[in-house]
């Protein structure tokens, strides 16, 4: 089931201080603009690896979810991995009948394909994210 | 200068169950024996994806220093990225030059090759791994 590593999501209290830390420090020159994510409570930017992406995440408006985690990690820090899986209907039932605790039901996330969450209680504490894969670009 | 994510650093208080539950949700299937890292205080064994490595690590000793983070995670939590640069020393001194605080000095790695960390304070609370990346194996 376990497919490639999407991204890391990383929480941090200002963005655009991240992506100067990402640029100063490292050099990384392929970071998509900041994108407003309001139903997700969260803005967004990814810093493209050649393998991977980081995603930066920033809480957007008072409910957002990342509010709780930035209280305990107040710099920032890591927050989620998330894994690709075929089918996401498909890897969250098979995963909630071997006990897993999925978390809501799955939507659209910032990458335009179906995602959902996992509990991290039943995963040495580990938040993990499934996304279905982003479509290669049609041709046409 | 920054490179492929080479692996992401999970902190786990029992690397045997961490492993399990791999296998039994992910139907993880590419994992590496656990190694004794006595110099580092840690165990280690990594789950391997299509593009990158999971880094599973247990503390090895009293002076284990993943016995800190486990206090403030007991269930386990992400730890560090690794990210890969082509020469430790050059990009330390880089680092350093501009303002990043590095942990020590260059040593041999769980991949056998060097590597430095990066401390979180200067870097939105994410610990860094820098690793010279593993030779591609000879044909003889």
């Amino acid at each position: 089931m376990i497919g490639r590593l999407n991204h890391i999501g990383i929480a941090v209290p200002d963005i655009a201080a991240a992506i100067g830390e990402y640029r100063l420090f490292y050099n990384a020159r392929d970071i998509t603009p900041v994108r407003d994510l309001p139903d997700q409570g969260v803005r967004v930017a990814f810093v493209n690896l050649d393998n991977t992406q980081i995603e930066l995440i920033e809480p957007l408006g008072d409910a957002s979810p990342i509010h709780k985690f930035l209280e305990r990690n107040p710099k920032g820090g890591q927050h989620h991995i998330c894994f690709e899986v075929a089918n996401i209907h498909d890897a969250s039932a098979a995963l909630a009948a071997k006990g897993a605790t999925i978390i809501g039901q799955p939507r659209i996330g910032a990458h335009g394909t179906l995602m959902v969450f996992v509990h991290p209680r039943d995963f040495h504490g580990v938040l993990i994210e499934l996304m279905e894969p982003v479509p290669p670009a049609s041709p046409h």
